[in-house]
């Protein structure tokens, strides 16, 4: 274990945290550097109940033998900002002080669907848009997406509105498609340790949205990102989702104790997904809310023009008017934590195509 | 199964439900009342997945054999707010629009370790004071709280600050002592179905706080407010404190949407711990400010003095300084829900007992 | 951490065990003693990775900081076997070379229905009854049980019949009751925790049966156990009797590698409870033999004569058929792993008060 | 919800069910055929509650909007056997009478290695050999296995040894070459939802053996299957490997339980995997015992030569003679469940290469 003390610690408080790793019958071995000092431990491993991270002066409590390199803020100490060439000249980035919200349908059901949803999300001050072309389904009998022609759709979105296209790919062959068309590469759940797709991805020119396993813990989570970047691909947004537990009044547990966690060992920027993290639009807005509140760099939540009739996660997407009340929430919640969400688009008055609930 | 229609729905909302519940191959009920509509449904179970929840003019779907009366918001509808005489006159409520923040040490150690972060607390803006003077431990080896001593060191604080305090009962025995001696009885996550001790909590004279079992499932952590609710006492504030999971990034699994949905079944109010919900101090900043947005009725927080030396459950306690900043984040969240947190006291300046981070 | 090698392990497993430790990374400490060398280890915690427990000549690798002391094969070396006179002189034991079976139904609801079953159950060759007249219900509304005329009807039992009577006690009102009419004190799942409880039971005259909490971790289960020994009482059984997870097509998931892990740490005897931890009669027969195959010192099963009518736990219980047919499998399966199972009573035709399946 | 009667139930049981049915409020439609009467049930979920499952008479209770269909009894009764022709004439089945063990490393390390293991495990009475020679390692930086070089090596052990050979497929590209080489396609856990690679052995000419993921639900695994069938491959083998809980004493937590629920539902074999589902030696040897006590068709199970070299997996792997004695206490086991496993081959002196423990 290795315990990093700010820049600026003081040597009256090396000294505090020496004394407390002997006060647990562990050695202290303080080692000065250029800019700071570390001080490895030998003796045991009761650190986290020891209290160290907490102590004044330090900086983070690093377990050598951590198995992720290039995902690590040792190695990395800046927040990785993933930029985008904004429509209109300058940037979009997702890391940075401006919060990226990817809305959209489950799916891309058909062109006029994906359009209204698209204008409505666009006018709520939305810059990624997500729809599911590719769609890993439990049941082989259930809708599995339009495919490629899904993806015309979507690029025809981006030609139209100037939004990113966000969209899953499921295989090597879906890879190399979503490649072509869209903006970012999602790798979902149930691939988040499908290696073979994961090396793909990371020899992909486009950023990749990686959402966490369901049963995955944070270090598994880490190296999967770990298995992309090791191919070269840098640009990688981690995604909480929601972990299965014995929980049974939402469909999964979002787990936005993984946000702090994440932000403390990892230079990634991660978002939150509160429609399949709960999976019942009742607790999409307040989860949302709370998503934003805990520090997440931004959300990927379902929006649809007409749920109850999507072919796909109808009972969790917002209608577009829950969407558009939704943004004016995060917006003043992201102000407290100084970040911001790009104001409603100038044409603002409510969408036509948009069902009245 | 029965959907209750909101008291404004349509006709045309209502015909919407029934002809989704027969496009299920299930036989839909309508039973019109004075003020609202319901429909009755047989057939079969699959309505969580149907999504009648989600539909316009649908108030709730309930399952007619939900097993809870008293805490069913069926028998109550409006939201309990939990009354106090408020030191200076007036009254402070729990479920109302004013958040409740109770904080306090873990435990009661010492007159002048309680009176330093009574002071603290007091001068931020809280209301309710927590400490144990019974500490439930997993080992028979540890602390083990000071029992009548602390609190009688209680009973002075609330004498001197005028807050209200809140402490928890481990047995019949404690629990006659904390119901002369405090305001609220607190009932922990490990007594959560000791169904003596909540019978008993049912017939005291003051409020009870419950704390969700580690593993309990809404329908179990309900049920526990319905026995003490059985027994004549009504004031209960539920409180979630994480739930047990395979993650291992944080000490427990801190389940926010469990808020939305007790807010949906149950009247009672609802507050979140982040302190033991996290088990570590940077986690509990984040998490609080997201249970405040999730929608909670208020957080039960630990704060100390000096954590690095707290006999109990130091690491997850915030310093004085931290908590102060956390109040201000809370209060501006609070508003954008329209709830608000009481400001500072007047005499505001820093406390002169705290460490100095 | 310490390594301890076997008495007889050989100065080159003692090498290897060291040559490991240092690659990786680590500094072994050996500390040759009068009957065992044992190795500390300073540098860090991956151990359980290493695989030193796997190793030639390894005894058992001991985190030093080990909360639990009484409960420990470090204090005590040799199985504890908790000791009852037999009826008819001699002794029973739960913990040696015979397995404890305990049957009987979940709630003892007349003097009628206790007699059928203990008939049968006696008949099978079972010698502790099991039967509740304190039952924890998650519903306030449910059947409570029947109290003192249930601990004198099974006080008549144990007359009749001979059997010794396990029944659960739920505060130390009821464990008064239980200490003087039954023969071993079971403390349930939900006060696994209850540590008030707890030292009571510490403190009675008769052995105890301290179940699993249903989210209980290795270590607060053997911690449970050793507040109990704590006060006195050193005749424990422990329970495994499910634990909550996501899985759904059982109750709870048994967790049969509890018990070689128990056996590992501790001297204490462990038996499994098949019928709580499965919820389903079809699953009970199967994991029943599996509980005896796995090595447990015994099962806690239950048998109803009626199950279809039973107040508690009807979908749980086997009927009296099932039983002696399971009876007779594990005697077979008990005897692979060197263990017995009393045989058949010599009356042995079938039950006449039992149904016909 | 449809209640399916035995062929050979009374007038008198389906009487009862129905009266329980009414009895829980819901109403009963009798509905009979020509060999058995069913009843469908209208009004409401809570089945499982009513326990109908457990009464005389009832052969199966269906939620009558199962997804899955190729893999149910609904579709064929007889349990299905995977058949495959025997070295010296005649077969070997996996589900049959014979139980199918499973065994070999982790990873084809070398010929040397994977020869010497071969060697002792036919000399067992093993006739599957396993060894991995596509590794899904969690981290990129770990061991990737031998690839096509080790798909070679184990054709070698097929002509040598006559043992089938089972190995993992990872991608696309591995399954040709799997499908090629070896006998039996493993899908290991972390691709039990990788639909494409599912579809694609579900086109392959060999046998499927499928694992749970590690938080897969009992639905879920089924439908993996599912989409194995959907494409025409029926030869599928199901495996339970441990699912992820709270549980920390070992890696996984073995669900024993899903045994007997898939062999209700499905009449596809399943075996257990009691090395992964641990993840430690000495909790192997007991579970390998429970899962031949619980029904279980087989296992797979992990024996090294010389553990402790082991490039994955070591710490867990069964040292030679622990697996030959292991093999003793099954056989055993296995003939009280009327089943049976091949004897020591002939030349059954000890294996020279075997280590010493």
């Amino acid at each position: 274990m290795l315990v990093v003390m700010q820049a600026q610690a003081t040597e009256e408080q090396v000294r505090a945290v020496c004394k407390k790793i002997e006060a647990h019958g562990l050695r202290p071995h303080s080692i000065p550097g250029a800019q700071r000092t570390a001080i490895g431990i030998t003796g045991n491993q009761g650190l986290v109940e020891i209290g160290l991270e907490e102590m004044p002066g330090v900086q983070e409590v690093i377990q050598v033998s951590k198995p992720y390199k290039l995902v690590s803020r040792d190695v990395k100490q800046d927040n990785t900002v993933i930029r985008f060439s904004a429509p209109k000249g300058g940037e979009i980035g997702i890391g940075g002080t401006e919060l990226a919200i990817i809305a959209g349908p489950c799916s891309v059901e058909s062109r006029e669907q994906a359009f209204a949803i698209a204008e409505c999300v666009h006018r709520a001050g939305v810059r990624f848009f997500r729809a599911g072309a590719y769609k890993p389904r439990t049941s082989p009998y259930s809708f599995q997406g339009l495919g490629l022609e899904g993806l015309q759709i979507l690029a025809e979105i981006r030609e139209r509105y100037g939004l990113k296209i966000v969209t899953e790919a499921i295989d090597h062959e879906s890879l190399d498609l979503v490649e072509e068309h869209a903006d970012v590469i999602q790798i979902g759940a149930r691939n988040m340790q499908n290696f073979s797709l994961l090396k793909r991805a990371g020899r992909a020119k486009k950023p990749v949205l990686l959402k966490r396993g369901i049963a995955a813990t944070l270090e598994e989570f880490l190296m999967a990102a770990e298995y992309v970047m090791s191919e070269g691909n840098y640009n990688i947004i981690l995604c909480e989702r929601g972990v299965r537990t014995f929980v049974d009044h939402s469909r999964n547990t979002l787990d936005l104790s993984v946000v702090p966690a994440v932000q403390r060992l990892s230079h990634l920027p991660i978002i939150v997904d509160p429609s399949h993290g709960t999976g019942q639009r009742t607790k999409v807005t307040p989860l949302s809310r709370a998503a934003i509140a805990v520090g997440a760099d931004g959300l990927i939540v379902e929006v649809h023009n007409d749920p109850d009739r999507a072919l796909s996660d109808g009972p969790q997407s917002l209608y577009p008017d829950q969407f558009e009340e939704l943004m004016s929430e995060l917006r003043q919640i992201a102000s407290v934590l100084h970040r911001s969400i790009p104001p409603q688009s100038a044409q603002s008055q409510r969408p036509q195509t948009a069902a009245v609930r």
